[in-house]
């Protein structure tokens, strides 16, 4: 009835009076914050420089003495003070993972000056995960187009599509792992740049023209694809694994984690993965062998051949050292 | 000296007890800013859902009336009340402005879950200034790359290159697009899609082997490219323009600007650019027309040929209506 539109439109109202009280709030906050971030993140820069100079000057002090001011005592509070130091630093660390960072060149290319650091530390684990997530849906999406590519139809329109998605999988895959990069993910910067090499490869891939040599080479790739969607579906167990594992141990409510626990649990699906990766490395090493040769026969006209046999050849090197590097990196831990 | 090294840090470890202090503020304020924007965000939605069913309930009080109750004074209230609501709609939209926004399908496909809203109005004007420059940017880039593998280079691998470029160009605009839809620009659909469609485009034109079809359309394609770089040029001006001219508006802050002179500004800027516009779909369609008749070729073995044909039939068919809706819409208000 009429009456009780009014009566609630009256208490809408009083809720809309409230509402536009903590919007006022809000904004105001929020500017409070913004001018709270910049004060922050150049106090911090000032910090910083100071205390650069400051170590250069301590390192003066220890190597020309003034003898009569460098008492044993003196030799400590240095000592102390460098030790700080280097605390600070990673107490610096601590702090900019809440306040926004500028984004490199490639994020700033794509999208533009448009803030994407995560503030807090369960937004940044959430978009790992979802990062993670992500590249295994699409995992099993190329897996079942390869498939159907290497076994079912075989046009070559199609094989373009597979490689169009290709390209758009991995200029995804870099611009997200710019941002996991912008929020502190201490990936290496050769996974990266592998995106990029895989980037380029897909699109060559893509305009290489259908004729004897693209069919002498289709089976092989569509089946290494295959074999690396594979590897991707375990890299992504171990990789997940990782991830909630670290958490629960910065976490700490999990008391049955321990940092041995997690080493030995890591250790053990490192030593069940790599002999699986090393082969994918080898794979591309064979790939980028097979391109060479065609690139040698008499009724070579395509760049393309080349092309594609340089760029697995610098991801078979890339991969296959990194990997090496990490494991060594591990082990010296 | 040591005295002095030691002065320093004890200077620098006060700045930094007050550093600590800031970005303990910092987090708090931080963490109210969230709560305050969930609070505002979830009491919209609210406001939102009880007033429609309000609205309801009125346009019913109106049309069946109990005559005991709807007095000349009631019918007036109930005139009033929907004058409000529709208020209410409008100061919605305007404290959204401050709110982050869900990301739509294509962003979470690309970013993942990442807010790009940004929160204040000059960051947003700011972040809309560098995607039209960047887009300049390209446009002078991508005039150069046609016009030398128009007339000074005639290889496939440079054209390859170029609509690579293409490719990474379109994409770009479709995301940064996206992220200007997300903080509430008006722009149309169509625009975004269109990109999308020349991404597509421009994967299509890579995949196009060398061959008698692609040298007979390769000029044709150029020239197009170069045109349209050079109606992009001119778009600049009169975007860049209005978008100045509204800010200068929105602040009221150049007391010469009127809404009448930027109203006779645009209509002078639209009729310099229309036939300019116009003469580019006409073009699309002159492509579209062309390669449908080479498709009918009896030595046309590429589907490319047809693909491009219709993608710039649908082109041409979407920016002419498009504008022409744009226009009338302009002379209407
Ligand atoms: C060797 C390997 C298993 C080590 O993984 P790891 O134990 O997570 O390595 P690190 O400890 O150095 O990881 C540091 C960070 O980089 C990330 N990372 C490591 N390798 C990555 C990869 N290949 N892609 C994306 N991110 C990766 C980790 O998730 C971690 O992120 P975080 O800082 O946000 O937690 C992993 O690098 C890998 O799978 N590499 C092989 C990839 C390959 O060769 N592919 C081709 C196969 S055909
Ligand atoms: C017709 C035209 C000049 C009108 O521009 P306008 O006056 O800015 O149009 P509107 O008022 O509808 O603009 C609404 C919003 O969309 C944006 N916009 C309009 N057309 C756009 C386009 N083609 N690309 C990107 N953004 C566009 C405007 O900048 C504005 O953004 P804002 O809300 O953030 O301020 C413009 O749409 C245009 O240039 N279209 C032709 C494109 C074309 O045909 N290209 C092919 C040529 S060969």
């Amino acid at each position: 009835g009429f009456s009780e539109c009014l009566q609630e439109w009256a208490e809408l109202d009083k809720d809309y009076q409230h509402l536009q009280e903590i919007h006022r709030q809000y904004k105001q906050k929020l500017e409070e914050v913004s001018k709270l971030q910049t004060s922050c993140s150049s106090g911090i820069s000032r910090q910083r420089k100071k205390i650069k100079e400051l170590a250069v000057s301590l390192e003066e002090c220890k190597r020309n003495p003034p003898p009569e001011h460098l008492s044993p005592d003196d030799a400590l509070t240095i000592a102390d003070i460098q030790d700080c130091i280097s605390e600070r630093s990673s107490a610096f660390l601590e702090m900019e993972a809440f306040l926004p960072t500028k984004n490199g060149l490639y994020l700033s290319l794509v999208l533009g000056n448009v803030n994407v650091t995560l503030l807090n530390k369960q937004a940044q684990f959430a978009y790992k995960d979802e990062y993670e997530k992500f590249k295994l849906i699409l995992t099993v999406i190329l897996l079942f187009f390869s498939f159907t590519c290497c076994f079912v139809f075989s046009y070559r329109a199609l094989d373009a599509m597979f490689n169009f998605l290709l390209v758009w999988y991995y200029c995804t895959l870099t611009i997200r792992e710019s941002i996991l990069i912008n929020n502190g993910s201490r990936i290496k910067g050769w996974w990266v740049f592998h995106h990029y090499v895989s980037t380029v490869l897909s699109g060559v891939m893509l305009t290489w023209p259908e004729g004897v040599l693209y069919q002498m080479f289709r089976k092989q790739f569509l089946t290494y694809c295959m074999y690396q969607s594979f590897v991707q579906f375990l890299q992504y167990y171990y990789q997940s694994g990782c991830l909630y594992r670290l958490r629960a141990l910065g976490e700490g409510h999990n008391m049955d984690l321990t940092v041995e626990g997690f080493q030995s649990w890591m250790w053990r699906g490192l030593s069940f993965l790599l002999p699986f990766l090393f082969f994918g490395h080898f794979w591309q090493f064979y790939n980028s062998i097979t391109l060479f040769k065609m690139s040698q026969l008499p009724n070579c006209k395509e760049w393309q051949v080349a092309m594609c046999g340089c760029s697995y050849m610098v991801l078979f090197l890339g991969n296959f050292l990194t990997t090496l590097g990490v494991v060594y990196q591990k082990y010296m831990n």
